[in-house]
């Protein structure tokens, strides 16, 4: 289950020595047809890494035969120069494959500010091309991983035709995509404007509803390739179900694995005026560094909820305001509810649940506790 | 240098017995005239403490005669009967002052969702109000400290007059004012618009512009009572610099003393098109849990601080930022400035400046690192 899972694709992951560590670094993903269908999203962040320049511009054609994706530095900030960089990546690795630069999608991730090392980025690719394997997946994850504990990968079975994909992340997660590097691959035959609309639908409720810690990275960027290798044309719902499946999956394994946390935790909320007011409120518990806190201490501190859901100008009355942690209702229209001492919260995974009272939407958002291995991950380190 | 520096003022601070610790926990300020002209200014939290609620109606009138704070407890999400707990305690002062409950201003701090213990606090008052006395602005400072590890007071002086203030605040520390209670006193002669709008304009660029973990507390309360005892009509603009001295004054201490922190760091931002915009990219750093990591680590990681403006609508090319961190120009034009090594991090005071290179307007406010003391603090304790 990678982004191989899918016929028509092939893979691989090397170590290029990007990295200081000699860990794998370097990741290829190649689409062998007969289709070369392709939709991507990128960060919302105005501040774009060069390779997220690049590869808007690639889509924008809607085909992409391949990706390479480095870990270990994420060419942001770089200037005129980093950009170079990225098309020369891309310009190399489509000599290798005999297409063209302009149907190579380049992704990056790590330390913003710092060239990459290209001499040993393009000497890689040689190495990468020869390594590719259509059960090339595995290596491919592994080696786009940065602060990741374990390789992200997932997939779904639609009727006669797979999707599947990779995904690293662990820190910068946040509304808007995340620190996120995830590429999707399917056989089914689609094109690129279906392949657009599933994207975005399914990384709306998936992946934008996941905020570990509120940064938005310079780098995200989520690419759907579709090889048509199945020769099935799918039944459109069904399709949208299955990349909204596998865009789950890895949104779920990536707050499993955010530095330094020790809860996940689901924020809904219930009975809001509209789905994007209940997101509002959702990020706005998701976003509170004193709620997160608490969570990590295992205190049910409602009132740090109502004080986040406070800031928002969503629809409801502060005197109904209802609360329950891990479905306790600790509080009832605006106060004290049941006893706070029911609530267990020695689990990983918790749920809070926040009733507007306010009308029949619901949403989450997933989170992170706040700990102190986060701030040391992100202190002792400069990533 | 206090509530008390300012003649008219008398105030009191003891232990009620509303803390478990037995530390001071009730404090007065009491206005004996001859006036008892009053402003304040209000959390914008839609969630609003019982004493916030009251107090907003108390100063309609424009008349204090006086303020009664505890710690303890924020009364905060305690529904009606923790509203009529607020107005049975402005009765039992007024009665005890010989004045009436309608001019008396109320201010709670604390845990949210918790009733206060009413009998010790009732009669705790009656000693409180045994005990004023001129110089008794230091006891009423140290008894509405809760996670504060110092007392917080201010004052200036005008031509024939003074302002004093206190303040506490340690956590919930953000925009639209922070997890804080202010009293500030005078003994000009002014009238409830002029105290309004003085007080309006200052604590817009001082306490506004703190901004120490992002969370909006319920409680937060910063009110101006004013004596007339100088009798002195003060000249606006020096009484304005006066009163903004004063609130600069203890934001820079709530900074100072906020919870775990390690770090005092001014986000300067310089060059852009308007002042409203220069706040909200100032913000937009100061919220960076990544960039609050990386300031405890002594790491100059501009990167994160690049990541942060990205994410404003703010006017800016992001090829021409350019990034400062205690005056080593770190970044330039949106890439790679001087080499981040000359950046000294090991002082607690840290300067980032953000040059957006898009106006002439500029601002700056003030936040802290994220510790794991921080994390610790709001963890291992429900507050």
């Amino acid at each position: 289950m990678s982004v191989t899972s899918a016929k028509g694709f092939r893979a691989s992951g090397i170590a290029a020595g990007i990295k200081d560590s000699g860990n794998p670094d370097l990741a290829l993903v190649v689409n062998d047809g007969p289709l070369t269908a392709a939709a991507g999203v990128f960060t919302s962040n105005r501040v774009k890494a060069a390779p997220v320049v690049w590869s808007e511009q690639v889509l924008k054609s809607g085909a992409v035969k391949a990706v390479v994706l480095n870990s270990g530095g994420a060419n942001a900030c770089t200037g005129p120069a980093g950009f170079q960089d990225t098309h020369k990546t891309a310009e190399e690795l489509a000599a290798l494959l005999d297409a063209s630069a302009a149907e190579v999608a380049v992704c990056s991730t790590g330390l913003i500010g710092v060239r990459l090392p290209m001499e040993a980025l393009l000497s890689g690719l040689k190495t990468a091309a020869g390594a590719l394997a259509a059960d090339g997946g595995a290596a491919a994850a592994t080696a786009i991983m940065t602060t990741d504990t374990v390789a992200k990968t997932a997939e779904a079975r639609g009727t006669g035709y797979a999707v599947g994909g990779m995904a690293k992340g662990a820190g910068m997660l946040a509304p808007g995509l995340a620190t996120m590097l995830v590429v999707l691959t399917t056989d089914a035959v689609a094109d690129a404007g279906v392949l657009d609309s599933v994207l975005r639908a399914a990384t709306k409720v998936t992946f934008d509803r996941v905020d570990s810690d509120g940064c938005m990275s310079t780098n995200d960027t989520v690419l759907l390739l579709a090889s048509g290798a199945s020769e099935t044309v799918p039944d459109l719902a069904e399709f949208q179900a299955a990349v909204t499946s596998v865009c789950a999956d890895l949104a779920r394994q990536l707050i499993g694995d955010a530095e330094g946390a020790t809860k996940d935790i689901a924020v809904e909320v219930v009975r809001a005026a509209s789905e994007d007011e209940a997101v509002q409120v959702a990020k706005a518990v998701t976003r509170s560094n004193l709620f997160k806190c608490a969570m990590y201490g295992n205190d049910p501190n409602w009132g740090r909820v109502l004080s986040a859901v406070g800031t928002t100008d969503a629809a409801f009355e502060p005197d109904q305001l209802s609360v329950a942690i891990n479905n306790v209702w600790v509080c009832r229209d605006g106060g004290v509810g049941e006893d706070r001492d029911l609530v267990d919260l020695t689990g990983r995974e918790v749920k809070v649940t926040v009733d507007l009272a306010a009308g029949t939407s619901s949403a989450t958002v997933w989170t992170n506790d706040l700990t102190p291995g986060y701030v040391h991950e992100n202190s002792a380190y400069s990533s």
